[in-house]
C-alpha cells in the first residue's frame, strides 16, 4: 500500500479521497489554489501545499506544480479525482516518469478511450452496440452525404468535445452544413481540435451508465448502473441507482457488454461506460470515462462498497476486494448535486459567503461537501457545493427521503439549485421514473425559464 | 395510516421520529419544555407545543399536558421515543382512553415486561434461559439462605430498579446482609419500592441484545443483535452490530429464543431483549425493553431497514414490511454516544453553548443530532448530544471509519466524550472485540480516572 497519496483536486471530491486515505491508514496531501485556502479539504488533509493562483490553469491544471508538491511531500501516488487532469494521458505519463503512481488506468487506455472516435471503434470491435455513424469527416459536404445515408436526425460530434461542447443535433438536411461548422468551430475554440464525426440521433434517450472496475489480476466487474437522464445542457442534476428504466434482462445484457469491453482493453481501475438507451430497450455506447464520476456514491450506497478505496487498492497492485466482487444491490439511492446557482435566473453562478449552512442528517442521508457555515464559495470553479445522497429500501422511500432532506437544508447567503430540485422530486414524471435526457430542457421551456 | 403523530420526547430521538413521519407523509407535532425552545426538533416539526418548565417532571413526564397538546393539535397517535414515558403502562392506558394511539405495545405487555421479576418468570416459562435466582425475598435473611444455595457471587436486584440503581453485587457471605439492605434502600428512594430478588452473578459478562418486532398480523421476527458491553456504570458508550462475540450458532439460538418469547406474549411493535452472555456461550435473559432503544441505528444500517417507520406502521395496523421480514445483514455498524460530559473529570456533565459544531460526513457516516452551531445544551436532561453511527463492509472498516469520523468532529464551547471514545476505538481490546461489561470500569481504574 502507498504511504502517502497526493490529492490533485479540490472541493468535495478532494475531501472524499482524503477520508478514504485516512480510513486506509494512508497519509494524504492536499494541494490548493490561493482561492481555496479555507476549503475543508485543506484542513482535513495531513499536509497541504499551495500550488498557485485562483485560476485552474494556474493551479489544478499545472502538472509541474502538482508533481513538485508530490516530490516535496514525498507522496508516492496521486489521485486525480474527476475533471482537471483526471483524463489527461500526458499527466498520467508525467506521473509515471516521476515515479509517482497515477491512481487510474494507464496513459494508453486513457488516450484510447479519451478520443471519442477511437473509443467508439473499440466498442464496436468488441461487440458493444454503437449508434450508426461515421468516422472522422474531412468536409461538411462529406458529412452531409453520410447524414443522408444514416437518416435524420443526426448528431454532429467533435472528437475532442465534452461537457456538451462541440456537439450539434441536426434535424433537417438544409441545416446540416451550418450546424456542422458550428460544432467544429466550437471544438477548435475549446479543445484545439475541430475534427467531427456523425452519429444517429436517438430519440427520447435515457442516459444510463455502468460502473466498471478492473484490477491487475485479471478481474473485471461491473457494479450496476446509474441513471443520469435528469440533466440540463448535458450537466447532470439528479442521478439514481438503479435506473427506473432498465429491466433485469436489459441490465444483464448491458452489464455483460460493459465487462466484455473492459476485459478486451485490459482496463485497470474504476471507469464508467455511458450509454444512450431508448424506450424500446436499444442501447448504444456513448463514451467511457476513465476516472471516478461525481455520482459514484449512489453506486456505493446500493452496492455496499467503496469505490475510492478500491481505486487506491487497485493502483497499489491489490486485487478487487471479495465483497466488491460479490456485491449485490440493496435498496435505491438518489443524488442531488447542490450547485451555487440561481435556477430561476438562467442557473447563473451564485458565489459568495455562506452565512448559515445546516445540512440534513439522520437515517439514509449522506452529504459530501467541503462547505461549512462561514465558507465563501469562490467564483473560479464549477458551482457544485455539495452532493446530497439518500438511500432507502425502495425508490419510493428514497424519493420521500430526498424530499425530506432537501426540505431540511438551510443555506443562506447564496442561491442554490435546491428549490429547482424540490420541484423535480415532486413532479409526476420523476415519481414515475419516465424522464429522458430532454426532460429538464422541456420542463424549463414550459415554465418560461 | 395516522394523519398526525405527536412526538412525546426531545433531543435526537424527537428529530428521528419527526423525520420518519415526514417521509411517511404523516404530519408531526413536537412538544417541548421552556428549556428546549431552540432545539432542532421544535424547528423541524410541522407544529410545536410548549408543555411546561425545564424540569422533566414539569414537561416531558406530564401525561396530562402531552395529551392536551395532542388534543389541541388533533394528533391521532403518540410516539414516546425512549426514556420519559415510553415504558409507563399508565401513560399507554391514558392514551387509549383519550383515543390516541400509543406507538408501542399494549399497557398489559409493558407492565408484564416492566416488572423485572414477572419478566423473568415469563422468560423462564417460555424456555428462555435466565440466571439461577430467586423470586422476591421477604427478608435479608431469606436472601442469604438462597444465596448460599445459588453460590456466590450473586447480584441483589430491586424489582423496580433500573439504570444501575437498586443493584448490588455480593461476592462474600459476610457482606450479604448489608449489601441487600443498601440495594433495597436505594430502590425505595428512587422508585418507591424496595422489594428485591437474587440472581447468580455471571462473570465477565457481555451485554448482547436482540432487536425484535411483532405486528398485529401474527408476524414475529428478530433483526439480529447489538453488542452493548462497552458501558460505564450501566450507561452504554459504544454499541455495535453484529456482536464480535457471537458465533453463527449462538446467534441462531438466541434469535430463536427471542422470537419464541415475543410470540408467546403476543408482542406488538419494536422491543429489545437484553441478555448477559459469558465466554462459554451461555446466555441469560436480563430484561426486555418495550420501546425503541437509543442504539437502534446500528441495526438499521446493517439490516437495511427503518425501525421507527415500522413502529408507526405496526401501530397503524399494518403488517411488517416484506423487506424487513426478509432482511439480511450486510456489513458492520458502530455507534458512539456523544455526550456533553468531561470524561477526564468523572464524566461530569458539561452543559453550555456550542460555539462551533462541525459534524463528520461522507461515506458510511450517519449523525443523528438535535444540535447545531450556537445551540446551548441545557443542564436539565441527559447529556447525550449526538449519535455518531458508522457503517462499513467489515468490522475493521467500521473501526477505521469511526476513528476517522471522531477525528473530524469539531465541537467547541463544551467538553464531550469524544476523546475518551477515541481512546477506546484505538485500544487493542476493542479492536480484538474481547471487551466485557466490566471493561470500561477496569480501564478507568487503570488510568486512575
Amino acid at each position: 500500500m502507498f504511504s502517502k497519496v497526493l490529492v490533485a483536486n479540490r472541493g468535495e471530491i478532494a475531501l472524499r479521497i482524503i477520508r478514504a486515505c485516512r480510513e486506509l491508514g494512508v497519509a494524504s496531501v492536499a494541494v490548493y489554489s490561493e482561492a481555496d485556502v479555507d476549503s475543508m479539504h485543506v484542513q482535513l488533509a495531513d499536509e497541504a501545499v499551495c500550488i498557485g493562483g485562483a485560476s485552474s490553469k494556474d493551479s489544478y491544471l499545472k502538472p509541474d506544480r502538482i508533481l513538485a508538491a508530490a516530490e516535496i511531500t514525498e507522496a508516492d501516488a496521486i489521485h486525480p479525482g474527476y475533471g482537471f487532469l483526471s483524463e489527461n494521458p500526458r499527466f498520467a505519463e508525467i506521473c509515471a516518469s516521476c515515479n509517482v503512481k497515477f491512481i487510474g488506468p494507464s496513459a494508453d487506455v486513457i488516450r484510447q478511450m479519451g478520443d471519442k472516435d477511437t473509443a467508439r471503434n473499440t466498442a464496436l470491435a468488441n461487440g458493444v452496440p454503437v449508434t450508426p455513424g461515421t468516422g472522422l469527416l474531412a468536409t461538411p459536404e462529406e458529412g452531409l452525404a453520410a447524414a443522408k445515408k444514416i437518416g435524420f436526425p443526426v448528431m454532429v460530434k467533435a472528437t475532442a468535445g465534452g461537457g456538451g461542447r462541440g456537439m450539434r443535433p441536426v434535424f433537417k438536411e438544409e441545416e446540416f452544413i451550418s450546424q456542422f461548422q458550428a460544432a467544429s468551430n466550437e471544438a477548435v475554440a475549446c479543445f484545439g481540435n475541430g475534427a467531427c464525426y456523425l452519429e444517429k440521433l436517438v430519440l427520447n434517450p435515457h442516459h444510463v451508465e455502468f460502473q466498471v472496475m478492473g484490477d491487475s489480476h485479471g478481474n473485471y466487474i461491473h457494479l450496476g448502473e446509474r441513471d443520469c437522464s435528469m440533466q440540463r445542457r448535458n450537466q447532470k442534476i439528479i442521478e439514481e441507482c438503479p435506473s427506473p428504466l432498465l429491466t433485469p434482462k436489459l441490465r444483464e445484457k448491458m452489464g455483460k457488454a460493459s465487462v466484455d469491453l473492459i476485459s478486451a482493453i485490459g482496463y485497470e481501475n474504476a471507469g464508467t461506460i455511458e450509454y444512450l438507451v431508448d424506450e424500446d430497450e436499444n442501447f448504444y455506447f456513448m463514451e467511457m470515462n476513465t476516472r471516478i464520476q461525481v455520482e459514484h456514491p449512489v453506486t456505493e450506497e446500493v452496492m455496499g462498497c467503496e469505490l475510492i478505496k478500491e481505486q487506491i487498492r487497485i493502483a497499489a497492485g491489490e486485487a478487487l476486494s471479495d465483497h466488491v466482487r460479490n456485491a449485490e444491490p440493496r435498496g435505491h439511492s438518489i443524488e442531488c448535486r447542490i450547485n451555487a446557482e440561481d435556477p430561476y435566473n438562467g442557473f447563473r453562478p451564485s458565489p459568495g459567503t455562506i452565512d448559515l449552512w445546516y445540512a440534513p442528517g439522520g437515517k439514509g442521508v449522506r452529504v459530501d461537501t467541503h462547505v461549512y457555515s462561514g465558507y465563501t464559495v469562490p467564483p473560479h470553479y464549477d458551482s457544485m457545493i455539495a452532493k446530497l445522497i439518500v438511500t432507502g429500501a425502495s425508490r419510493t422511500v428514497a424519493i420521500a427521503r430526498m424530499k425530506r432532506a432537501l426540505g431540511e437544508f438551510m443555506i443562506s447567503g447564496i442561491k442554490t439549485t435546491i428549490p429547482f430540485q424540490q420541484e423535480i422530486i415532486d413532479h409526476p414524471d420523476f415519481i414515475k421514473g419516465t424522464y429522458d435526457i430532454g426532460w429538464v430542457g422541456r420542463f424549463l421551456e414550459e415554465k418560461g425559464l
